[in-house]
């Protein structure tokens, strides 16, 4: 998501208690920034902050990580949330240095919520599913990590699919009309997702777990 | 497909030349109904059997078998063949029987084309992607089959997907839209795929091959 600079935006990310300055710095030790041994879901790319946001709110016992490049974007994110939402911190940097910032397994989900489908062809590497990001992000959530992955466009979603399937991923509860689907209950709305599915858009989703097969083919 | 009985189609069935009628004595022996070496291709379904004479004549060097329950959906498309599609035999029978008909491995592809969806939820053993059936081809196929499998059904496809993926098929080529997809040229259409392809409808199809992984979960 690009948004016009803002000019508040820098001081909001400089004291807004939610924000990580220095990711690296806790690699290893994330535990010790939310101060109890829970969980840590992750997602690349959070956007203005709604999803993570209720999703701390509805899952107290979970710790949160929001990443966002755009620094307008995660300033917005910031400012909307309450100082009681201990369970939340959101950084700003690109997804692409994700392994300086956490050891393998450290990550327990990630959440890979309408990303940039980069339509042509030339452009399918920077597709946050493509195979050389997922080679990533097996490594970033270790055994027994899972991604949590949704898309209102389908060529993505195709190519998603084909990507997961073509790299030792166990997918499971894939839907192709999110909204309308058996899980459309417990699900938590992107602000993007909201717009989408109100003009009448299908949403697809699909969760993944790493899980190598015996022969290499 | 049903259709309304015709008198003619027991004869039909009884003369023409490409049926096989009692497909169990066969069983294990299917290169010597054919006279030759070559791989065998199974649909399951064949309903009036475009789908399979068009590539009984682009691939002559793969032999085809179509089996349909229905006496005069196939009797229909057995009197379209012509005598030099030798490369091609039809079976009069129900698919739950496949395996008194064929040894494992003897089968090299097993096509699924829109097959009945089967709707209420009450009814998904009877899909043909039930896993139930998924386990009888995998013995069907043996080590090395695949299986192709497309349907114009939406949720009978996102059934199917999560079906595979639950049960150690590794997915290829997946398309939502196969007809605009880069999959399109080669593609081989059924009746039922043109009439509801020219109105407008996406075509799903994935390509399905049996790879069971180190652990059980």
């Amino acid at each position: 998501m690009r948004v016009r600079r803002k000019p508040w935006a820098a001081g909001e990310i400089a004291q807004n208690s939610h924000m990580i300055h220095d990711p690296a710095s806790f690699r290893g030790h994330w535990k010790d920034a939310f101060g109890n041994d829970n969980p840590i879901y992750l997602e690349i790319g959070c956007g203005k902050g709604q999803f993570l946001s209720r999703n701390s709110l509805r899952y107290p016992d979970v710790n949160f990580i929001g990443i966002e490049r755009d620094e307008t974007v995660i300033a917005t994110a910031a400012r909307r949330l309450s100082e009681s939402q201990k369970n939340l911190r959101l950084v700003n940097a690109n997804v692409v240095d994700l392994l300086d910032f956490f050891t393998p397994g450290e990550i327990d989900r990630l959440y890979i919520n309408f990303c940039d489908p980069w339509p042509k062809k030339k452009w399918a590497k920077r597709r946050l599913t493509h195979r050389l990001f997922l080679e990533k992000y097996a490594e970033l959530l270790g055994e027994h990590g899972e991604i949590f992955f949704k898309t209102d466009n389908r060529l993505l979603f195709e190519f998603s699919l084909n990507e997961f399937c073509a790299t030792d991923w166990r997918l499971s509860k894939i839907t192709l009309d999110l909204h309308h689907s058996e899980w459309a209950e417990d699900n938590i709305t992107t602000e993007y997702e909201e717009k989408f599915s109100s003009m009448g858009m299908p949403i697809y989703r699909l969760e993944a777990r790493y899980e190598p097969r015996n022969q290499e083919k």
